[in-house]
This record gives structure tokens, sequence and C-alpha cells, in this order.
């Protein structure tokens, strides 16, 4: 099942794609089992929102083995995590705005983890149970600001720093996607998430240890080997197999 | 004018403290005008919550020449920021809770800026106009993870790790405003927000420069001189002239 979520008429609401449509959810996406409206939306005709409004974004730092190999960074003992504020979250299709204040803007292609309950200090073999799905998210980072201040936050906090998207995937297994951005039509990360250093039931798991979970808290993965840098107008295309392909521009 | 949160009957109210009585608030607190119900509860015989229920806490570190002398540690150029999750919020009189994977938990009191309105890149000249008030906060930190991490996140999100109240002073210059932390009766912490190296005005310019921030959410401008460790059982009391006292005890 693919969640949307998305401007119709007047109103926000959720969705489900069935045959290239939408149909309406009733109620939450959060619930046991997900009710529907007796009605339907043409996918082309609705805009497209993050499908998620997350009480915190909180992202992995270096948890892919080609990353950490081709910055000649050691693997490391337990994962680093940061937050990335919910303003700095964006849908697909929006652009990402390059600050005045910013010499370097990279892109991360990621796989985000969707919380479907709250969670606090489960194992892993239970993840899978507080995992409502999967969808895309890039890690836009001023890399200049990175290394200048040491804490990441501000270099990853900027407003549009964080789109996510397209869908929710409900039904996938995240041991090995197929991850893959372009910028302007061209492949600069090409991976399988089956290079993460930690997995995503170890990831829920260990950050649920620190900090209660919320419905809609994304869990950001961790990004692999090829980042680089950006440039106005650039056009970014992120596709992760089972999710879609995410699209955005820097303007 | 003092603006509490707290739990009557069955709901959860705003107020404001009016000689010792709390006088209910009638719709929201960052309203223009604030409008009353007519009716008032007793400030014993309620629980006070957090005053503040922010989509996102950011910090500042290393806000004060004292404590920048007492670390040895440079004057910094500019505001290092991270971020805490709402996640870690409790209010006046709620227990901090020990985590087991930590070996040592430090105290840092804090003077809370609270955001009033949607604030976006403004220059420091207008940012009275975006803050609602001032309250105290306790940026409770594992500081052993704190250094093994590098990054400060982890160290700092901890369920419980953020104490917040007891109330929003709105009238309030905080140019001089006397904070002092206590453990156990012990003076910790006591020094004036006349060390900050950057004042209030300028970090909320300097924030909003870098992400929006919305009604309520909080800037916490750093800890002076004194900081130190805490053990399971420890009362302590964070005062800050012209706001009030909060105490929190570990368990």
């Amino acid at each position: 099942m693919k969640i949307t979520r998305f401007q119709h008429n007047e109103s926000i609401e959720y969705g489900v794609i069935e045959s290239g449509r939408i149909h309406l959810i009733d109620g939450s996406v959060f619930s046991e089992e997900i009710a529907y409206k007796d009605e339907y939306a043409e996918l082309d005709r609705v805009k497209l929102l993050s499908p998620v409004v997350p009480s915190k974004v909180v992202c992995v730092g270096l948890n892919y083995k080609d990353h950490a190999k081709e910055l000649s960074m050691p693997i490391p003992e337990e994962p680093i995590i940061f937050l990335k504020p919910p303003s700095s979250l964006i849908g697909p299709g929006e652009n990402i705005l390059y600050p005045s204040s910013v010499n370097r803007l990279d892109y991360e292609a990621e796989l985000a983890i969707v919380i479907k309950k709250y969670t606090k200090s489960i194992l892993s073999d239970r993840s899978s149970q507080h995992i409502l799905g999967y969808t895309a998210l890039n890690d836009v980072t001023a890399r200049d600001l990175q290394k200048k201040d040491g804490q990441w936050t501000r270099a990853k906090s900027f407003d549009t720093f964080c789109p996510v998207g397209p869908y929710i995937a409900t039904d996938l297994d995240a041991d090995d996607l197929h991850i893959e951005l372009n910028v302007n039509g061209q492949i600069k990360q090409s991976s399988s998430t089956s290079n993460m250093i930690f997995g995503v039931d170890f990831l829920v798991s260990f950050i649920s240890g620190v900090m209660s979970l919320m419905p809609g808290d994304i869990i950001a993965t961790g990004t692999p080997k090829g980042v680089g840098s950006l440039s106005r107008g650039d056009k970014i295309e992120l596709i992760i197999e089972g999710i879609g392909s995410l699209k955005n521009q820097i303007i």
C-alpha cells in the first residue's frame, strides 16, 4: 500500500494509491485498520504534500559502509544521531531554497522510516510492529556550515532542507532496496540499503531507548556514497525501489 | 503577567497568575489580546505543566562569558545551535529519569525565550515583537555521551531531559536577570543574563535566519558557569529573577 497526503479542493487529505487514482482515507492513517471514504481523486490533479507531519525527524549520520569507506572514516560503534526541525520539511515538487549565507549545498539520499505508534525502549525484534512504512528523504546539508559549526544542526535545519515523499510504502522489506539520486538526470548516488551499518530494526530500537517516538515521527537512516554539491537551478530526483521518485529543484 | 499551563479537573488549561490564584484564559495565549474566562483555579490545587508545547526547542551552546572562561574555550564567533526533541519536555515538579546507559548526568540552568508568532528572517530590532515571554529551562545533559558522540543530540534528547517552567513571564527585560541553580539547597550556578555572549534579540534574529519559528517554540539561551553532575535522588531548583522557581528531582 502506498499512502499519500495531498491538497484536495480546500482541504488536506490522506489517501491510498489504487490503479493510478487516490482513494481517500477516512480518519487516521495510524489506526490499526485503515477506513476509506467513498471518494477518489486523480493523482495528476492534486498537489502532493510531505506524506507525513512528524513531531520530530531523527537522522543517523554515517550509516553506509560505502559512504564510510569513501570518507576513509571508521565504522561507528553506535549510531550518531541528530535532529532536523519539522519546519525544514517540504513535499514532492517543492523547491529547495539555496540560502545566501551558504557556500556549499549538498544532497544526501536517504531511506526514511515512518513510525506507526508510540514507541519507547523496544527491542529490535519488535520494531517492525512500530513501523508504518518507508519513504524517501533528502537530508539537504550546508556542508560549509556543518564543518564550521562542528555541531550539524544549523547546516541541516534551514527551511526546505528536508524534502520527503512521494509516498509511504507500507509493505516493503527494507533490507535490500535500491536507492539512487540523480542531479539533472545524471546518477550521483546508487547503492542498496543492504549497505547500511545499522539496519532499520536496530535503529528504531536504539533511538526509542533514548526518546519516545510518536506516530508519524521520521527516522532518516543515513546516506550511501556519492554525496556532492548542488547549484541553483539543479533538478534532483531521489528514487527508492518500491517507494517511488521524489523530485525537487534548487532555487 | 505570568502565564501558566496546568491540569484542571479533566482538562488542560492556560491561565494567568493573579494574587496567588490562576485566572483561566479563554482561547489562545498567542493572540494579540488575551481573553479570560469567568473562572479561577487555586494554584496549590492544580498540577502545573510545562507552560508551553513547542514544535521545536532550539538551544544555544557556550553562550556565557563566565562559562567559556571556566572551560578555557574561546568566545564563539557565531551561536552554535542544537535541538532538543519535544518528547524531552517535562513540567515543574516532574521527575528527571537517570538513564541506566548514562554515567554522568549534568544540569544546565538556562533562560528560555518563548516565541509569540511566526518568525522568519527578522532583524534584531524586531525580535521583541516576536517574543511572548521568558521561562526557565534545565538543559539536562548526559555528559559522557556528549563527549563520546561528538554530536550533542543523543546526550540531550532523553525523555525528561528538558524541564521547563514554572511560568512564562511576559513583562521582563532579559538584559540583566539573576539566574541561579541549587542542588539539594546548595548553590551551584549563580550568574546574570548580562553575561550572555549573544543576547536574546540577536539570537531570535540569527535563528530565524535559519529556520521558521512557530508560536510556542522555545530558544534556550545557554548556561552560565558552574555546571556539574547529578546523582539519583538530587533535588534541583532553578530560579530566574522575575520568572520563579523550577523544581525537579532525579529518580
